[in-house]
C-alpha cells in the first residue's frame, strides 16, 4: 500500500506550504489544488465554479446539523439542484483521491482526504497556529489587491474556518481540528517552515 | 539554553513509556516520579503523602471554577491548612522543575512543566490515544491485585483524566489537551511505542 500522508489545515496556519515542502523533501506526490483540476476534467464544470462550490458557496446550502445522513436534509435541499451539484463534486472528488492514493505515495492537502482514504491507513496530519500568527502570515504574503486591514484579516481567516468546518463535519460527521481524528497535530505559530520540515521529514521515511 | 521537551498525556495513552523511551534513544535526562522525590528531599513531607496530595486529595480541595486567581477561592479555602499544603508542593514542585531544566537536556512528565517552563522555550508535547485503545493497554499492564474489569477500568481512566485536567487548569488557566497549549499533539492508539519513539527520535535532534 502507498504511503500516504493527509494534512487538514487551518487557514493561514502555513499547512500548505508544510505540505508542498514535506512532499519535495520526501520526493513524493503532491495533491492541492490538483485535484481541482481533476475534478473539472471529469465532470462538465469549470474549476473556477468546482472552486466556488468547495470553498464557499456549497456550504451555505449545507443544514446546520452536523452528520451527512439524510435524515437531517429537508426535501427541499435534496431536490435543490445547487445541492444535487456539491453532491456530485464530492463524490468526483473521493473517486479521484482514492485514484492518487493507489497510484503513488503522497501528500493530499485538505479536502476531506484522512476520512475518505481511511482504508488506505493515512499518516493524518491537522496543521494550526495561533490566531495572531495566521493573522501576521496573511498580511505579510496578500496580494497587491487585497485591501483587508488585521482586524478584516483576522474575520476573513475566522469566516474561513468556520466554512472548512462546515463542510468536513457534514460529510465525514467527525469535528474538524479535533485531536481524535488525527494522528499528530502540529502548531507552527511563527514557526520556519522551512527548517520545520528537515527537521520532522526522517520521521516519514523510517 | 536546554533541550527540554514536556510531555502532556492522557492517563492510559502510553504517553510515559513514550517520554522515557525517547530520553533514552536521545541520551537526555528523564524526570518523571524524580520529581517526587526531589519534592520530599525539600519538604518535610513524605513522597506518599505528596504523590496522593498531587494525584488526587489536592484536586478535591480545588475549586470548580478554572483559574487559579485568589480571586475565584473563598476564604475557608486559602486558610485551610490542606489547601496550604498544596500550594506549597506546587511551589517546591516549580523550582524543582526549573532548577532540572537549567542543568540538563531532558524529558519532564506532567506536572504542569509546559507551563512553569515557558519561558525556556521547552518543546510542548501532549500524547492522547482514544479510549478504547487506553483501556486495553491499561488492561494489559494491570497489576495482579487490580481487580477492574474494563467497564471499570474506563470509568477509573476518566477519573483520573478528569483529576489530571483540573489540576492543569487550575495552575495554568489553560485547558488540558487543547491543542493551542502544545506544539505537538501526538495520537498513540494502538502503536508501537518503541517503533514510534524511533521514528520520530531523529525529528528531535536536528
Amino acid at each position: 500500500m502507498n504511503r500516504i500522508i493527509t494534512i487538514g489545515r487551518q487557514f493561514g496556519s502555513g499547512g500548505r506550504e508544510f505540505g508542498r515542502r514535506l512532499a519535495e523533501e520526501l520526493g513524493i506526490g503532491y495533491y492541492d489544488k490538483e485535484i481541482i483540476t481533476e475534478i473539472a476534467k471529469s465532470t462538465s464544470m469549470s474549476e473556477e465554479y468546482i472552486k466556488s462550490f468547495i470553498e464557499g458557496k456549497g456550504q451555505k446550502l449545507m443544514p446546520i446539523t452536523i452528520g451527512h445522513s439524510f435524515a437531517h436534509i429537508d426535501n427541499f435541499q435534496v431536490d435543490n439542484p445547487a445541492y444535487k451539484q456539491i453532491q456530485s463534486i464530492y463524490q468526483a472528488q473521493s473517486e479521484i483521491i482514492c485514484s492518487l492514493a493507489e497510484k503513488t505515495d503522497c501528500v493530499i492537502i485538505g479536502r476531506c482526504a484522512d476520512f475518505i482514504l481511511k482504508d488506505y491507513d493515512p499518516l493524518r496530519v491537522f496543521v494550526y497556529a495561533s490566531i495572531d500568527s495566521r493573522v501576521s502570515r496573511c498580511m505579510a504574503k496578500k496580494r497587491e489587491n487585497e485591501n483587508f486591514n488585521e482586524k478584516e484579516m483576522r474575520k476573513h481567516i475566522l469566516n474561513l474556518d468556520k466554512d472548512r468546518g462546515k463542510y468536513y463535519e457534514f460529510y465525514t460527521d467527525q469535528k474538524w481540528g479535533d485531536k481524535e481524528n488525527y494522528d499528530l497535530m502540529l502548531n507552527l505559530s511563527y514557526k520556519d517552515i522551512p527548517r520545520v520540515v528537515k527537521r520532522i521529514a526522517p520521521w516519514f521515511t523510517v
